[in-house]
């Protein structure tokens, strides 16, 4: 049994189709039959099966924010523990979300996950936001490049990763280190914990570094996704 | 006469209160009588009119996220034109947003603005967010500490900067410098554009920086806020 995801927005599809084309079925809003020739060219290229619906039905099936492009696409390829050995050794950063309950906040981190080269995200089975409709749209198709592994427990993970030869890199406001100031050549797994109750504290004993943003302002507090951005972005591999 | 504005979320109220007590009256969900005295401690201290309200009334004043608080505002002081000169000379950082229209981004962006220390955000006055409930709820209280001017045209707000010894960094995708080669001690206006459109090309060519994010993956755009977020980290004051 094939299982399938709903996928929506012009981004999404665009990006679904470039990265693999596991795309079931696309469907269009009857308004853009003229408007947007150059996807149906595209579409009927990649011989990839389209129709074309009225609003009232497009509503029904796709949340708000479709912008008139929605499709079926086969469930994403999710890993699993038993994974980790051949990804880890092709991998020189990977992200770990200790506590991401939001669909927005993922979908956002997705984006830079993509962005800055991030080459694995692990997330606990619990406590954790699953892959979703809402992840995929809000990370605009950058969820296509992504590889995702849930497991069973992040403190067994982080001691394997560190067999591995990887850096754990703890975030925390009570840190002592700059992401900058980190030795990008290095092997680094970030964890970011969650808004309201940050990293555990296991993981906290876990860490190699902990790395703290600098902040001067009064309320001094920075969404998850927002967090987890600038920190991938200081340990961008440059070379 | 006076106008108000509704805020809601514990976070928003705290804030709210801590920075300058505009608060008219707050509202308490039943539930939340005992469990919260430490708050209506607070509010009785600084003699805060408080009603406790049921889940219907709450549900009814207040959007969803209202976590049982909401209050009442006097209106934000939004400043104009005309207050530039007074502000402009104690600043050293400010923030342009060309074309920010969605709540939710100028919300998160006004976190950033709070964390990394920027003395004032310059919106124009067509194609703008105004502050609304959902962008003050978004900013967590953060924007009870930001000074947010609507000017008339952006174009004229550059060259009158300039003229008060601002340097004007723009971002954009084709940028040749990095927010972390950029000179630290200078006064420094930043600008983002929409996610969708970028800046003006009147703002372009004003620019004397065009900053870039370096990024390595396959889609290459990021949230408005998190581009925000990131150039405004790396041009923090440290000193």
């Amino acid at each position: 049994m094939i299982i399938m995801i709903k996928i929506y927005g012009k981004n999404c599809i665009n990006e679904a189709i470039r990265a693999n084309n596991e795309i079931q079925v696309v469907y269009l809003l009857n308004d853009n039959k003229k408007k947007d020739m150059n996807f149906i060219n595209m579409l009927n290229d990649k011989k990839i099966k389209y129709e074309h619906i009225n609003k009232e039905k497009m509503d029904k099936i796709f949340p708000s924010g479709h912008q008139g492009y929605g499709a079926y696409r086969n469930d994403y390829k999710l890993y699993s523990d038993d994974d980790l050995d051949q990804i880890v050794t092709k991998a020189s950063r990977i992200l770990i979300l200790d506590g991401i309950m939001d669909p927005h906040n993922l979908g956002a981190i997705l984006r830079s996950v993509d962005a800055f080269g991030v080459d694995l995200v692990i997330l606990p089975k619990n406590r954790s936001c699953y892959i979703t409709e809402t992840v995929a749209h809000v990370s605009t198709g950058a969820i296509e490049y992504c590889k995702i592994m849930y497991v069973n427990s992040l403190s067994t993970i982080t001691s394997r990763l560190k067999e591995f030869g990887f850096w754990i890199c703890g975030t925390d406001a009570k840190g002592n280190i700059k992401a900058c100031d980190i030795d990008k050549s290095l092997k680094l797994a970030v964890i970011i914990g969650s808004e309201g109750f940050g990293m555990s504290k296991t993981l906290l004993k876990a860490s190699d570094y902990l790395i703290t943003i600098p902040m001067i302002g009064h309320v001094n507090s920075l969404n998850a996704s927002v967090s987890c951005a600038i920190v991938l972005h200081d340990l961008m591999k440059t070379d």
